[in-house]
């Protein structure tokens, strides 16, 4: 597989991750939606539902989408990110890039889908959760071992699933695994900090929001910004490593 | 296949589409019935599992059940709907015209099945939304991009699953994917316009709505119609394209 | 097959189908439960996957544990209910004699469940939905076309699906599509009449509600019975011959 | 398989299903959280879920997580836990040991993930119950009962499954089957106990409960704690030998 490849493949994929889980807070928060108050489990759903859709569109890349997931699979050993696409420092920082970049067209597009309801909100909280994580109980040392702990079950199953190089594997319903942890991750561990377990996830839709002409908008909380990102890559570092340190027997 | 098959296949297939899709917006928003009020994800699964019934059904013709689909399908370069079934403009005609008409048809049953709620509700705007989309905000401009949004994503994904002429991938658990796409659609897009997605989920059960005799019905909104039709039709046909342009790398 | 095993493999798969479908709604109407108010996405959820439980473990039969599928086996002209066991009016019979004995012990093992929640609840006409449905708008020809229509998707689907007589077909996630099928019925057509769309499921729990020592229970409405008997046996039926009629081109 | 491997394989397992079973009801019930006040059915996906990723996460085990099903297993009949581990007492309390083990370790993880919200929370009797289950209607009997009945149906159709000792069985999509009987036990039968169907599940965060430093935190209600060990051992063992006794004709 070309690098060019897998970079449009991880943009794209990624893209659709934020535009559809974004997709699902701005129905949720944003005033006059169809879905207004909608609840928690639409929430879950509309996030585990947009990592199937942006696994499937990124499959050929093994559809990371998620620099917690592509630190994990470096350290949990593996030779090739994909067949042909071996793990070393460039192709990293190619997956990182393109999940980056990716969460950034996302989110954009999120603002394109609802600007009219953008434009009526009045909550500047609500619009920033459209792009951004928050806690509920402001405390970066718990909230960071929240973080921790979703994103080493999302990248211990990974690991677990084995599929992660194997895009024929994350064809069709090869995609659903993943989509139903994420699911449980947001379902049973989301409540402290909404559950980022994705650095792209979190900062590249904040940095969008800081630049896109969003009326009423307020701040960025750029305060809080480290901890969707520090926490996703030690709990994705540890998830990857876990099972060469035999918690997952059967991988040895 | 027989085109006549094609025909009757897609013909079943939409009206089943548009019977259990309609039926689970008449269960939550009309008078006395038992999902009254049942919320937005309710209304997504009915959807949702409406789609996955209709390509069960109609797996023989490749289950478009949605001239978007066709169209992406044309715009994707491929030469064959279903095996012996040449892209053609007959052919392309022939999925519109038995999409419509099974959709016409799976709104008069779902008239049926409710009829006396229908008759016990006084909300004239409910009843219409039973039979075709209509947008929370109106705006012409931006409800037109959420629509060719989520189209594109049905059409790209439709593409990526690579089933679309495959009747024996289609049947059982094989329609799944496509339900799941389209539920992620409805429960992350579907919050400004409703997700219409689909000309002809929206145009033939308007013209049903406008033709049926239901008790105390207002306005048909003839002056939205058009953007439920040209919205997924531009959606669908950039959707389709969009893989021959690269966006999707597994099929270079 | 030998006939006892059908007979006990039915009388199972229907017992755990009224188990888990009773439940459902016991939990969500009779007082001081869990899951009270629960919402009907919640009893759609428990039927449909009440149906899942029930298909794996009566997969040995078919799994019909509905006398409106037998029919509709009889009336698509399929000559073995499963390998080794021919249709014919006896079978047709062990078929509907297991699958009312079934209902009624699953009806009495929810009846044991839920047993305190019973006596502690005042409305007898919540006690009675545990077992058998009711209209939302008593009109007997409505309510008949809603489960006529119910009814047909389903046997239409389950002919379509193909599997009906093929045991290793339905075990594990091969139970999954008619439960997806049975789920969507519930949500986009159970809203007028509650969706019997099973004649067993109806009046074999009726029956037990009869019988049982029901404290403060009222009427088991014998009046309205007759309509999710007859409906559903018209729609399964109508459902097994569509196919030979040409309705699912993939069949001929 | 190693029985060192076999014993960190549950350990692993049973940890993930507490850490994400307790979790979901942590989100709902605890004060200040996104997911406070979700209602059943998100507690019923959660749990369902935790079983999804338990499962895969334990695949070379079978992935009891559940000294039910190991005793189901046991009175089914089986010679091998897995392929290599023959059925004794050894090997019985080797999975009880890690099961409870993993129960306790997933226990204090949900502490953790929760920390400030178990700090910030009133109620003790919500604080309890992220740990252990208790009745909506204290009635030692009627609550046996109906745990009794709960577990019947999950080792009985995990009897069904037939893959309890096939850890490539398990991997992936394998491990739905399972989620599914969970996830709808859950809606069905969990109304009055709130079905803990697993004496680890249960007495080891509840031992948990006990130990930890928990702000504010009530009786750990020691005198229900044996209702939700025996009615699982009860109906668990029931379940397993019902295969043999010819209600599964299947397995003859």
């Amino acid at each position: 597989m070309a690098l060019g490849s897998i970079f449009i493949s991880e943009v794209v994929g990624t893209a659709l991750l934020l535009l559809l889980g974004g997709g699902v807070v701005a129905n949720v928060v944003l005033a006059k939606t169809k879905g207004f108050n909608g609840g928690w489990l639409l929430i879950n759903f509309g996030w585990g539902l947009a990592v199937y859709v942006g696994v499937v569109a990124a499959a050929v890349s093994g559809a990371h989408l998620n620099p917690a997931v592509t630190l994990g699979i470096v350290t949990s050993g593996a030779t090739e990110f994909v067949e042909g696409v071996p793990v070393n420092l460039g192709t990293t920082f190619l997956y990182f890039g393109s999940e980056m970049l990716g969460a950034f067209i996302g989110a954009v597009l999120v603002f394109l889908a609802y600007k009219k309801h953008f434009d009526e909100s009045d909550d500047p909280g609500a619009k920033l959760a459209v792009f951004s994580t928050g806690p509920e109980i402001r405390s970066y040392g718990w909230n960071l071992i929240t973080e921790i702990l979703g994103t080493f079950v999302l990248v211990f199953l990974v690991i677990a699933f084995g599929q992660h190089g194997d895009a024929a594997g994350l064809a069709a319903l090869g995609a659903l695994p993943v989509a139903l942890v994420v699911l449980v991750i947001g379902i049973s561990l989301g409540g402290p900090t909404g559950y980022a377990i994705n650095p792209a996830r979190d900062l590249a839709p904040r940095i969008a929001h800081a630049l896109l002409p969003i009326k009423g908008k307020g701040s960025s909380d750029w305060s809080y910004a480290w901890v969707p990102v520090v926490g996703p890559l030690i709990g994705g570092a540890l998830g990857g490593w876990a099972g060469t340190a035999g918690l997952l027997p059967g991988l040895i």
